[in-house]
C-alpha cells in the first residue's frame, strides 16, 4: 500500500510504497483510512522535536487523527465488526493496567501512540488494536470527524469535565477561541447550563465563537491589559465574584495570570493549553481555595461521547480535504497559514 | 492433571484426569491452584439450579473462588508474571465493549464465569485471562484469601459504595452478621467513619461482629417485632431519625421492610442479600427521597482494593482446609453445617 | 389586605380581609404576590386530606406556589432588596440542622410549608423568610414562573440528577408527558447530552413532548401491553440493552413494573410520581444492579438554577391568568379539567 | 467580664473589664468559654500583620479557636440548648448566600471572624450565632479540643477531601509532621485505605507521626536533595509511579516542587501549607494531568464530623493550659518555643 513516511529528520515526508498490514493477533483491526487529520505537531515532528521523547525507528508512516472503515478483524474482536465506520483513539491501550481497568485508559502504562511511536494513518491502511476503535454513526463521515480523534477529544473532555463540574448559571470563561476552543464552547453549550465567555484577541475569532454557542464575547487589547481588559469585564459579568471555572486553551503570554484573576472563590481552572508556568502564590490558592485541574486527551468513552455530539450535530469542525498523495500541499498550506479549519487527507 | 468435575446434576462430582491446560492466545494465563473456596453456590449447581442459566456443557470443572500462583503466561500479558502469588476475579472479562471501558467490567457484555459456565479451579491448574488475575502480597497465602474472590468481594463492593456516601458520624445499620456480614463490618471499620450498628438473631454472630468492629450489636428476636425491636433501637440511637445507610446482607424475611423503617431521609440502602421483594410505596421513596442501591460482586480494582486490605490484616477470614482429594468430606461438611468460616480446597 | 382562605374543610375557599403582614424578625420578608399557582393539591386541601398531617389552625390563606416583588425586609437581609422580583421556595428552612448545613434544605427537621400548614399566596402580600425568596431577572414576570416553584422545582431536581448521572449518548426514558414531564424534558435537553425518550398514553402529549425537546416518542397503548408495547420498543431503541435511565412522573397504572423492565444493567430509576409500590425482587435488584433514587422537591439553589433556566428561555410553562377576585373560577376550571397548562391567580 | 483585648499594634495584649455580651437577635447565643486556643497567628496580629486586613476597631477581644458551655441562647436557636458543650466554628457565617445555601459555608460571601474581626474568646464569654455552635459529645472538654476549632479543622477538611478522592492502598504523601501533619495522618489513618507516608526534616517529629498512624516515615535531609532523598524513597515506595496524593502542609522552602516530583500521573497535590508559589509548568501539569486542589478552613459540618472523630478518640491533640490570667506567659511560652502541642487558655 501507499504510506506517507519520515525518512529523516529535518527532511520532507515521502510516499512509499510498503506491505499491507496483516491480522497476526486475535484483537488486531485494520482499518481502511477515510480520513487522516494533518496537525501541526507532524510538522514538529519533521523538525525533530519529538525524535527524542518517541524513539520511533525511522522509516515509519506518519498521522495520527484517523478515521475510516474496518477492513479487518481477529478472532476476538467483539466491538466493530467488517465495513463499520470508525474513528481511531489516538492511543493503543493495554487493558491491563490500573488506569486502563478503572475506565482511564489515557493513563496506561503500557500505550503506544500511532503516528508518533508506531506506524500512524497517513496510508491506505492502519493496524491497530480493538481497544481503539470507537464505531461511528452512518451518518458521519470518516474525513469529517478525523481531525477530532486528538485535539478535538482533548477539548471534549477538559469541556465535559467543566459540565460536570458547574452548575446552570455558573459562569465559565474560555479563554481562546481557536480550533479547541471551538470545540469546546460547542461541547459546553451542548451538555452544561453554564454562562459561556469567550474571550480571545482575535475579534474574528470572538464573533464565530459566539455563533457556535457563547454566550458573552471579549475581545482582548493586543498590548497591555487597560481598565476595562478582559479581567475587569468578566469581573463586572459576574458582579464583582468572578467564574465559577475557567477554561485555558491558551496557557502561554500571560494567559494563566489574567484567568486566575478572572476566578471566584473555589473556583475551578482548566488547564489544556500550553507553554508558560501556572505560577500562583500559595497563599493565594489556600485564601481563595481554588484548584488546577490538568487536562490531557479523552478516554476511548469520551470519544464515543464526542461521536454522539458530532452525530446530533451539536459539534462540528470545518475542513478542508485533500488527496493523500497531496499530503505535501495539504502541509505547505498548514505551515503557511492557510487552512481555514483543519487539513484532512482523504484516499 | 486432576481436576473434580461435575459430570451430571443430583449427582455426586467426580475426580477426573484431565488434560493440563495450555497457552494459546496472547493474554491467557494458567494458575497453579492453592486454594479454591467450597461454597454453598457449589451444592446449588449440583442440585441443577444453575443449569438452565449457564448451560455449561457437561463434564465441567466446578470451583469459583480461586487463587494460586501463575504457571504460565502468554506474549502480551504485562500485569503478572510467572512465580507470581495471584487471586482469581471471579469473571473474566472482554475489555472492548462500554462497561469494561469504564472500569465497570462486572457489567462486561461477554464475560465468562469459571466454575459456572467455564471449567473452574477444583483442580491443580486454571486457565482464564491476564484479565482475571491480581497479584496479592507476598505475606498473604492463595488458601488464606480464596474465598475472598466472589462473596467478599461483594461485601467489600457494597462497604466501599457505604463509605463513600457517608461521612464520619453518620450510622450504618448491617443487617446480618454472617460470612459477607463480618468482611463488610471489616471493610466499613476500616475505610469510613461511620458508627456501625450490626443486627442479627444469633447472638453468638452479633458479638463476633462487634468483636471485628461494630460499634453496636442488636440481637433481633426470633418472633415478631416487639416493642423494643431493631427498629425502635436504630430509632432512639439516632435521635429518632433513623440512618444514613442500611447495608442489608439477608434480603428476605421480612428484613427489608425493616431495613426500611431503620432509614433516615434521604438514605441510601444497600441491596446485597436476597429472597423476597422490596415493596414499598412510591409516596415513601417520593416523601422520604430515599434510594435503594443494588450491590453485585465488586470490579477487578475493587478486588485488588480488598487484597490491599487483606495485606494490611484488615480484612480476616476464617477458613477450613481440605486437600483436594478430600473434596467430597469439604462439601458433605458444608451441606451439614459443619464449616465454621469457609471450607477452602487446597493442592 | 385580601386573602383567600380555607374557612373549613368540604368547603368553599373565602376572601376575607385580613390584616397586613409586618416585619417582626431580622430575616423576615415581605412579598407583594404578582402571582400564584392554582394547584390540585389546593383542591386536595380542600377535601380534608391534609387536615391530619398539616394540622393547620383555620382560617389560614391557602396557595403554595408563589412569586411577587419584595415590599418590605427586616434588618439583616442581605440577599434581596425592596423592589426585587422574586420566586419563594415552597419550605421555610431553619438553616441550622445538619440537612440545611449541608445545602440540603428540603429535609430541614424545622422546615414550614406557606400555604400548606401557614399562611401562603393567594392574597396581596405574603410574609415569608429571607431563606426562602430567590431572586428572579428582570426579563421574568412573576406570574409567568410562579408555577415552577413546587412542581416545575421537582422535574428540575430530578432532571439534573439524571444529567449528573448520565453521560452523552445515553438513553432517558422519560415516562409520564404531562406538566412536570415537559419541565423535565427540557431541563434534559438543555443541560444534558442524553437521548430523551418520552411514554405516554396520550398522543398530544407525546406530541408536544417531542416538540420542547424530547428525541423520540411513544405512545403507549391505552390496553394491555402488546407485542410491540413502550418496553420492546426501549429494547428496540438501545440495541437490547434498555436505558442508562428512566424518569417515572407517573409512580401508578403499572407505570412501575413497565419503567424497570426498560432500564439497563446498572441504571438508573428516578421515582418521581407517585400511587403504587415500587414492587420488585431482590434478586433483581442485586442481578443488575439498579438503583431505585427517590425525588423530591428541589433545594434553594436547584430554584435559583431553574430560574436561570427560564431567564434563558430554555424552561417555558404554559399559563392561564385570573384575577385573585376569581379564584372560585379558577379552582372551578382546574378541576373540570378545563385548564391548558397551569392557572395563575394575579392581583 | 473579663476580656484579653488588643489595644494597639507592636503592644503587648491588656486584660479588661469589658461589659457581658447580651442576646439581642433571635439566632444570638453566648458561650461561657472553657478553653481559647493561643496560636501563633494571635501573636502575628499583636505585630500588625492582620491590621489592614480586618481592619477592626480596637480596643477589640482576641482568640480565634474556642469552646465551651452555652450559656444563653435566642429566642429561635433550635440547634443548642443552654448548657451544651460546643465548639464554635471560626466563621460567623449569613446563611443567605449561594455559597452558604451549598454548605459550603467557608466562602460566605458576608462572614464575620470572631478574634480577628469582631471579638473572640480570650474573655469569659463569647457572643456568636446559632450557625457557629457545633454541640459536642458529653465525653469531650471544651479545654481539649478548643485547638481543633480551626487548625485542626483545615486538616480535617483536606484529609477528608483525600480520603473521598483515594481508594484503599494508594498512596498519600504528607509532607510536614507537625501539629496540622499530626491531625490529618490521625484523620487519614481513621476513615481512608491510603498507605500514608510522612516526609518531615525532623526525626522526632517522622517517628511521632509514624505512633499516631503514617505508615512509612520519611525524614528529609536537612540540606540538599541527595540521591536517596524523599523524591526517591517515595518513587521507590511505589514502583517508580508516585503517589495518586501528596498533602502538603507546609508549603515553602522548596516543599511544592519536591511534593509534585512525588506525584503520580492523574494525581492530587493538596495545598494547605503556604509561604512559596507553585511554580509549574502548563506543559507537566496537562501532559500528566494532575490537579492542584486548594484547601482553606472546613465547614460547619466538618467541624461536626472532627469531634465525632475526636469524640471516638480517633483524633488527639495534645495540650498545654494556662489560666486566663496567665495569658502572657502562654503567648510568651508559644513565642520562645517552649509549647508542646498546643497552648490553650482556661477560666
Amino acid at each position: 500500500m501507499r504510506a506517507v513516511q519520515v525518512v529523516g529528520y529535518h527532511d520532507k515526508l515521502q510516499l512509499n510504497e510498503v506491505p499491507d498490514p496483516q491480522i497476526t493477533g486475535p484483537f488486531d483491526v485494520i482499518v481502511r483510512i477515510g480520513g487522516a487529520g494533518v496537525c501541526r505537531t507532524d510538522l514538529h515532528i519533521l523538525e525533530g522535536q519529538w525524535e527524542a521523547k518517541s524513539g520511533v525507528a525511522l522509516p515509519y508512516t506518519i498521522g495520527h487523527e484517523n478515521a475510516g472503515r474496518v477492513e479487518a478483524i481477529g478472532d476476538e474482536v467483539t466491538n466493530v465488526a467488517v465495513g463499520d465506520k470508525v474513528i481511531l483513539h489516538p492511543l493503543i491501550t493495554c487493558g491491563l493496567c490500573r488506569a486502563c481497568r478503572a475506565g482511564d485508559d489515557v493513563h496506561c502504562e503500557n500505550s503506544k501512540f500511532p503516528g508518533i511511536d508506531t506506524d500512524g494513518g497517513y496510508a491506505e491502511f492502519l493496524k491497530t488494536s480493538a481497544r481503539s476503535v470507537v464505531r461511528i454513526d452512518d451518518s458521519l463521515e470518516p474525513a469529517d470527524v478525523a481531525a477530532l480523534a486528538d485535539a478535538g477529544l482533548t477539548a471534549y473532555h477538559a469541556a465535559a469535565k467543566v459540565a460536570r463540574m458547574t452548575r446552570p448559571g455558573d459562569t465559565c470563561v474560555v479563554i481562546g477561541a481557536g480550533g479547541l476552543g471551538h470545540i469546546g464552547i460547542q461541547v459546553l453549550a451542548a451538555i452544561s447550563g453554564v454562562r459561556i465567555v469567550v474571550v480571545d484577541r482575535n475579534p474574528d475569532a470572538v464573533a464565530l465563537a459566539v455563533e457556535v454557542g457563547a454566550h458573552v464575547g471579549i475581545t482582548a487589547p493586543a498590548g497591555e491589559s487597560e481598565a476595562n481588559g478582559p479581567v475587569e469585564q468578566v469581573l463586572e459579568l459576574t458582579g464583582g465574584h468572578g467564574a465559577e471555572a475557567v477554561l485555558d486553551f491558551v496557557g502561554e503570554g500571560g494567559a494563566t495570570a489574567e484567568g486566575v484573576a478572572m476566578l471566584r472563590r473555589a473556583g475551578n481552572y482548566f488547564v489544556v493549553g500550553y507553554g508558560e508556568n501556572i505560577d500562583v502564590p500559595t497563599i493565594d490558592i489556600i485564601s481563595t481555595e481554588i484548584n488546577f485541574i490538568g487536562n490531557l486527551v479523552g478516554s476511548y468513552n469520551d470519544l464515543n461521547e464526542l461521536m454522539i455530539l458530532a452525530a446530533q450535530g451539536k459539534v462540528k469542525l470545518h475542513t478542508v480535504t485533500y488527496r493523500l498523495d497531496d499530503f505535501q500541499q495539504a502541509l505547505d498550506d498548514l505551515d503557511a497559514g492557510r487552512v481555514r479549519g483543519r487539513a484532512i487527507l482523504i484516499p
